[in-house]
């Protein structure tokens, strides 16, 4: 046996990775807090080392706290992205055949509808533009006209059009009936105001590489006491690798069971990211988050550009701008990584409108990230000056 | 809004993590390369730059090599951890109602089996104690017996045990067959022979932080051309975050097309890893772990402790040890935990036999760390000299 010599057309492989310096404010992932990269430094543990099982406990109990759930819920995090825990609330909650209202105004909305569809669940959508929130009357009308709906299923924050959905008026409305209520948190974990308990919310899922600062790789999840029991009902199976009762044996439980290998020094990240979020006071963060991102908004506005979201629904960490008529999408976010070492994202998915999406989130979520953003946004969008004061 | 007092009976989350040093020498993870952790410090791309998209490249083509997986393979790794690998083999290979054969003879094979049923596969199980492989010949009988089935799994590396299945065997007789091959080679990539296209395997998949030396994380995979043809025949609805074809279109399409935030240092550090294999050479890598395997075997026999495995199966990377009648198990594993830092495993599950489990794997893969473990070993077992030679 012999190894095939390596023949790569791009680059040789043989060399160490040299990946350019960026500044990163498209739709995540952001920066990471260098306190948090830092933390993955320190020596391995094994996954199933008594101090190990220590560490696990900190985690939860810290993500806990930025959940805001109580004691009765249970909260851990995955060890994979945002996607896998939108996947793990549908089966875990929901058996094939179940009804599902999803609200749907722009890629995240009509994935978690596509994953819902695939477990066999009845989907029922309910459509805005992307740009809007679904209005909650149009949910709750939905909920009348089928009945036997299970749960409710909400973007808290579409990262594909910079739109918050009120939560807590639609969770007022659910509390009091068997009709669970889901919340993608991805992009407003750490960030936007976001209370799972007082939001009423049974499920919600973040990932770590948004506005807790840390790289991508896990994604924080909370179920409520009554998505406990519902859960504790089931009777279908579920898929092994996001069993949550499984996996609750092992973050929760003690003595800790063995499900799978924990991303280890991903959980000293997280841990030290959350850290973090603890120390600057999480009431804080969120108005950090909230200052940075209406700074953006209104040198964008200042500029002459159009923001895709409804001013009432803009949120602050993800803005979506829209690209002037004229303008060449591609070529601009070219320029700024290439000359500006800046990435921002485009539209996601073939039905997205012509946009942008700028992202200030975590250690990026400052006045002066925001300052940065705007005059490289700008020095390449100033031949276009002219079709922008058109819009 | 307060955010309530952080009150841990255990130790306090606001101080920065200090987990002590290890040597871990359990099942895996194994301590990871320093050179492969420092890669994880680099600048952070996003996931869906063009630069990114470029290693991911390298890294497919690295771990196509690391594989022995030709051009038409579909090779990549997972963005979690190798249950999930174990569970997407089964979830797009087999629809429900199909017929696959396991080989259980550990805690492995037992889980292939089990995550098959929630899937709602027929499962055939041919078992054997643990200890031993199940005979590739019952392998076969089985199928004539069940001309329906569409694929046999085996555990080429059974980490619960330390038994290497015989794989050449029983893919040359399955060859020119409809019946696939899946192999867990979990403890055996990077670290013991392993050719994916001359063991005739159709769809393989392992882990970063046993032989590969990286942190835990990732799953690489790797898939036949005749694998991928029964996927692309596939009507049944696959779960989204283990659809395969998806994944393909991010990993090795291009443009790539989005699927999920992918764990940007933790790819990283797996190419850091993979490029660390290569320089080495494959087939002297697996020299490496097999005469530091050997080394800790004599050692462990010369004391006078009996291995589990069936000599004639046993692998290099994991030992597994009878513990002594008399001896206390937990303690053993916890003196040298406490005293010497050195971590080993225990058996796997409810029914594993009473074991210890010694592990060997990518930079802890030399005669220095098994001398240090095996001098550790002794010293915490000599006041039970005289249990063991009564064996």
């Amino acid at each position: 046996m012999t190894i095939t010599t390596y023949e790569n057309p791009l680059t040789s492989p043989l060399n160490p990775l040299d990946p350019p310096a960026r500044l990163l404010c498209g739709p995540g992932p952001t920066n990471p807090d260098p306190r948090v990269v830092e933390a993955m430094h320190r020596p391995m543990l094994g996954h199933l080392d008594p101090d190990m099982h220590e560490i696990l406990l900190e985690v939860v109990e810290l993500l806990r706290q930025t959940w805001r759930a109580g004691d009765d819920a249970l909260v851990l995090p995955l060890s994979s992205t945002g996607t896998s825990a939108m996947e793990a609330g549908i089966v875990n909650l929901l058996a094939p055949g179940e009804t599902l209202i999803v609200a749907e105004c722009g890629f995240f909305g009509r994935r978690i509808a596509e994953i819902a569809r695939r477990h066999g669940i009845v989907v029922v959508d309910v459509m805005a533009d992307w740009g809007q929130a679904v209005p909650n009357d149009r949910l709750l009308a939905a909920l009348d006209e089928h009945p036997e709906a299970s749960m409710v299923a909400v973007v808290h924050a579409e990262t594909s059009t910079g739109v918050e959905h009120p939560l807590a008026q639609l969770s007022a409305a659910l509390r009091h009936s068997d009709v669970l209520l889901m919340a993608d948190c991805v992009t407003s974990l750490g960030g936007m105001e976001l209370d799972f308990d007082r939001m009423g919310i049974d499920y919600a899922y973040s990932c770590t590489q948004k506005c807790l600062g840390a790289p991508p790789g896990m994604a924080p999840v909370a179920l409520s006491a009554r998505a406990q029991r519902r859960m504790a009902q089931r009777t279908h199976p579920v898929p092994f690798s996001l069993d949550f009762e499984l996996l609750r044996r092992y973050w929760v439980e003690r003595p800790a069971v063995y499900h799978h290998t924990a991303p280890i020094l991903h959980i000293y990240a997280l841990h030290e990211a959350l850290r973090q979020v603890h120390l600057e006071g999480l009431e804080r963060r969120w108005r950090r988050h909230h200052h940075a991102g209406s700074y953006l908004q209104q040198g964008l506005r200042a500029f002459g550009l159009e923001l895709l979201a409804d001013p009432w629904r803009q949120m602050a960490p993800l803005t979506a701008v829209r690209v002037p008529d004229g303008v060449d999408r591609a070529q601009v976010q070219k320029r700024l990584l290439r000359e500006f070492g800046i990435e921002v994202g485009g539209g996601l998915g073939p039905d997205a409108p012509n946009i942008w999406r700028l992202g200030l989130m975590g250690p990026n979520a400052n006045d002066r990230t925001a300052e940065t953003l705007l005059e490289a946004f700008e020095t390449v969008l100033e031949p276009s000056a002219e079709l922008i004061a058109a819009v």
